[in-house]
């Protein structure tokens, strides 16, 4: 368990890799979420397109935006 | 236009006080957001609940955690 | 609106793309800021050298120093 | 000399104190900064209105808006 | 298993509770790290010191400091 | 002085360098620590294995964990 408020179950779309960093692109639910993570992370959990993962992201991190 | 890659329509559920910062909880889809903002954000904005509004999350804020 | 404290009038004096990530350069005022984005937002945008932009940093992600 | 690129000589306009986190206002060149820090953080650097400080931010966190 | 590059085992020292926002320091073999979040991220864990814990920071967020 | 709360003194490991991006890994205590900041940060402060640093954390970007 961990403290960040947000954890979001999604499939795994697409994971497009740089040389430091990683695009992973997930559906969670009616929405597409982007994530930039380092490749390291890719690569050490192995991440590919269709993987059921989390999303999670800290509260503090989540803005609000109004018309 | 906001190069933030995460924006999500929702409506707010509810909005929590503190001196210096405020948590505002929303729901986006299924999910429910929680976001951790400044108060006087809440206040220059007069967030409140019911207010449709977006949530917007950086793509280098966002993690993916999988089992 | 969004809730993102720091809003600051600029123009953007360079682009650099990676794989997954750029690095874009803009001029507010007497300053010089740099952000790192993802590579497909600045596609998204068209974010080019010469753009008038705003600058947006969130109040829990600015750090003070004194000597 | 810190990682962080963005490093902004400015003034302490106003410290506001809650439990927990403190915001801390600085006047930087035209812009007024908002930060969102802990109250220790305050208190041991013992910062207050009239301070000349160093605003810092990592360039991760900035984004770009464009109309 | 999550992306975020930087995991340590620790012990809770000390917890703080202001409205919104809770201020958690742990021992984390030599250091003492401190973390800022969410108050309700306290109650729902039942974080108390003694507390056993993993310490998570995203690679994003670490800068590099050096004379 | 930095208001970031957690000051780490480490030993620079590796410096994996992208084209916007880099990754710095650093030996802190019995810990390793991995921090991704720009490419430019890296060659401006000249850093590379062996350096002695400082790995600079702001507390609101630390989550904890607990089984």
């Amino acid at each position: 368990m961990i403290s960040a408020r947000n954890q979001l179950d999604g499939t795994i779309r697409s994971v497009k890799l740089g040389t430091v960093m990683a695009e992973v692109v997930a559906q969670v639910g009616e929405f597409e979420i982007v994530s930039a993570i380092t490749r390291a992370s890719v690569e050490s959990m192995n991440l590919r397109a269709g993987d059921r993962v989390k999303i999670v992201i800290k509260a503090t991190e989540v803005m609000v935006a109004k018309d």
